[in-house]
């Protein structure tokens, strides 16, 4: 249930619903928008009787929320989530670009990739130093010498670092050098790892599972919220369907629309992964974009074909500097900036 | 085995080569680009040396085709086909915009919707007279009342008609009245369906199924081209996958720029059955379109709500009509017209 | 809605009840079991009032069958349908076995093979004279040639035939020759060809799509028997999901007890199809019967590397005939016969 | 690569060929099976020529495996692994019976539902204390307190123990108490969680993801296995298609038999979530067994419709133990015991 105060409810009012509803052994949550409190139940307490409580001073309205995802959910904050990572903000009318390689592989791999990307217009350097992969004897990632790497790379170019955490005793060590703590597909359920970037101090970048529903992702990112941290992005990053022959999963691209109407949370299209062929990937960034979505995270690398991972989807350095201007005319296109 | 002559061949030296291989038990096919002449075997005879063929006056290549579609492969015609239907054209730089309701339902219902998306900018008329539907208690469709109101209906608009077909024996009834004759989704593996449209003289919009893949859907248009008709369409309308909660189908949005390598047949999109969601159509319509789609067709009503199928997934005709300017503003973004 | 009447209601009272709801404009189908009789509302008539409808002599209850599919439903007939082909009653206690060559390919390979699955303990012949093929270059079968062979091996063997139909043009044709007139699973919404064999005058062995769920067969083999054939099998013969690489389709072994509780119709299962893998058929086939099937249907040929269709997944003949026996030790650990 | 030694090799020329292989780089894992030594390559080292390596003295053969998985597979050790828990050998010719409820909830329900699968035949028992749940509302397990109820109820019945791990923090912890280590399929990928159990000394039953393919599973297993600890146990669990409207999940009875040809780890079926619906796990569990499982584990409780968690699919007491003489009727048919 979530409660909805009158916008000229006193703080008093305010206290003295948050004071009965606690005695009754719920958790709340608060959530001001432009003006308009909205006070939020959580955890199991006793049964309240909604009529009883629209009679309290202050109080507006109140609403069951039937989806099991509360918090992340736009009945209980109708606005976006808007949120700056050093000089960009995300969620907002200007889309973010987070480019870069799979894997840091090298200070020269990197750096000459970070440099090409922030020349092209890209607003995130992502890098990946701890890489889930299906065999234990794939290259599993640099590690922290990693991370050292994307915040020199920081440093030199600006631009905010994106890299994955994979289990919860290493969220203090990536949140040090990290400026977005991403979640891969493969942890999307990984629930004490949600719990402990719920706790962090950084934003979370969550990406969708391969088999999750739309559900599964918004009950994930519902776990971040719950733990205290509000600074979510969801991505859609193609799921597993009947077809791998000539892509390797399939952009759902429906869900951009559908997760921007459920959720108040920035929603973004990481079509690398999502189509996994090199030569798709510029057509699918676009259709991302077309969608709706409030920024795209591609994988660019030097020279992919000797890349450590994700080759044959990451694109050249000139094949990304050639996209840009692209990404630009589309999102001009639906009204927005990059 | 696809043979390609040289620009200079002779007719005769071009019939000597189809002499050759037809001796040995093949069928033949010709395909004439600019300038250059592609003899494509098919059928099942003797086997062919290709270098002893190589040497053959006019012979510039031989080529294996080891995917199981030739006469829809890129390799076999490099060059995307196009066609004219009525004025407009198909397949070339201009964008086809289809858009009708779902059922024929009354005169008044179709000539309303016709006037109303012809005035908007659409460039076909679609509807169905014969509806296959999962219930055999739900409306089956007008029948041949209903496509005696599409020709009207074309006759009023100059909008050429694109209107399913369900069995071979109704094909030569629907083509008198249809100007394209679309296979269904259900019936892209109804093989005696797609040799008897295959043999018709009008050309096919050839959906793909719901757990179609992409080479299932073109070994169907294969079907629809070894019997003669090279008009075929090809249509992308959402597959099956886990997730329908919030979505009918999922927009399998790959698909798009995959099939525009693998074949110069001309891909359409289909948002309304890939979302089936109204208020989620136009953003999935802009990401075909950003995909690289030639077209879309999209289910248009007077009065969604009450409409005798698929009205869920209907646009009003206003909302039609806000939507043709964003699927311009769209086609320029990705150097096409409409 | 159904009707279900007293068990001794009168015939006058049950004419009168049929009356009254077709004067309403329903359509009525009448189902007896032991002693009771039921009436079925098809079609769509003015509302009936069920309290009113209660009060008439004879009428025991009414019920709203929210489930689409009606004549299908257990709600609508408890008692499994059954029925005897041949010499042998299907849906009762004994198993069904039918077993055969994908493809019809000549009198010899058809002869031995019937006279040899009959020797192993088969209760029917299978054998396709008229081919679905991914490819239209594939052999696409035998056609009417083929047919009679397989009435030959009927009159060799005793062995009921089952055969595919593929059009509604042909089913007059195959009717002529086929016990069991087959439809395949890419054609299980071919609603033309449903109401074809449901005018007919001979069992129908109704696949499940790819893709269909378990609502989509059964209302599928409505429209069967709404149009007035009650002699339906139901077969799970796979699905497709996102792992197809060391088998070619999912069995979906859940299908058969949720069908056996949905419908009282008799379910089989095609253990060569779901699969399609040789080695791995027998192991598939004792599931299905674990799981509750009513029979199977097993490819079976006398050379399967050098089989026109389905080689890899058909059984050699002396691998059935070690089946066999295991079928019925598992027959009988389910309190069944073969 | 594996290299297979002569069973007549020496422990001499078997050091020398591990000497041979470490000096280029790589690690080496070795297997003894009834007489014969096989030594597994590992890591990533210089490139070996087979030929040369196949005249040391003492080397049979060498063979590439081209599967991913190398110590998860038939051709690295083709005998089935078995190991002894407790009393109870797995892998063998007799079938595991894990029974218990999902959650651990209080000292009655847990001691209560012991006493009564052991009775009725169960050989494991268990039970989860740590709870991954889609809501962060939901239970999320006992914890610690969970654990030590299942440790007092292994003294109570001499039940083994299997309970899920959630995070490589806490293995040590639930070490301690579990016989097995239990991980979910949400966390089948979760590598560090692997790695973790890799170097636990207990034996781990790992189940199935929700969209991994039978490689990923086996790629999932691999990561255990190279980490030291040999004793894996695999489980399907059911996996997420399109149809989810009368089971929570379709049960891939396929991958049994494929999985116990690809490799020699022991595989149980996880009737309960594969179906997910209490009145289908009966059939469910048969088939399963039927294709060749080397065990089974089924959700019991009480008092199923109070259950903190899985309700709607465990079984009640008195329905475990109807279930267990089926089980043994059908072990019985395949050839094996319980």
């Amino acid at each position: 249930m979530i409660i909805i105060m009158d916008s000229e409810a006193t703080l008093f009012e305010i206290d003295n619903v948050i004071a009965e509803v606690e005695a009754k052994g719920w958790q709340t949550h608060i959530s001001r928008g432009s003006g308009e409190t909205i006070i939020g139940l959580q955890g199991r307490g006793q049964s309240i009787d909604p009529f009883q409580l629209g009679q309290m001073p202050g109080v507006r309205d109140t609403m069951a929320i039937t989806q099991q995802f509360k918090l992340a959910s736009r009945a209980f904050q109708p606005e976006n989530t808007t949120f700056t990572i050093g000089e960009v903000t995300i969620g907002g009318n200007r889309l973010a670009i987070m480019a870069g390689p799979c894997s840091v592989e090298s200070r020269e791999q990197l750096l000459q990739t970070a440099h090409a990307v922030k020349e092209a217009g890209a607003t995130f350097l992502r890098g990946g130093a701890f890489k889930p992969r299906s065999s234990p004897y794939s290259f599993q990632g640099m590690g922290e010498p990693g991370l050292k790497l994307l915040a020199e790379a920081r440093e030199a170019t600006g631009l905010p670092v994106v890299t994955e955490v994979m289990s919860p005793a290493r969220v203090a060590l990536v949140a040090v050098y990290a400026d977005v703590l991403q979640i891969g597909a493969r942890n999307m359920q990984n629930f004490d790892l949600l719990n402990a970037v719920g706790r962090a101090h950084k934003p979370v970048l969550l990406k969708r599972g391969m088999s999750a529903t739309i559900e599964d992702l918004l009950m994930a990112a519902e776990y971040i919220l719950a733990h205290g941290n509000q600074r979510v992005i969801l991505c859609e990053r193609g799921i597993r369907t009947f077809d791998n022959k000539y892509a390797r999963n399939t952009f759902d691209v429906n869900a951009i629309p559908m997760l921007k109407e459920l959720t108040h949370l920035p929603v973004i299209a990481d079509p690398s992964h999502a189509v996994g062929v090199r030569r798709h990937v510029p057509a699918i960034t676009l259709a991302g974009v077309a969608a709706g979505a409030d920024g795209v995270i591609i994988e660019t690398h030097p020279d992919p074909d000797q890349a450590a991972s994700d080759g044959a989807q990451s694109l050249t350095l000139p094949q990304f500097t050639e996209l840009v201007p692209q990404i630009k005319a589309m999102a001009e296109a639906v009204g927005r900036t990059v």
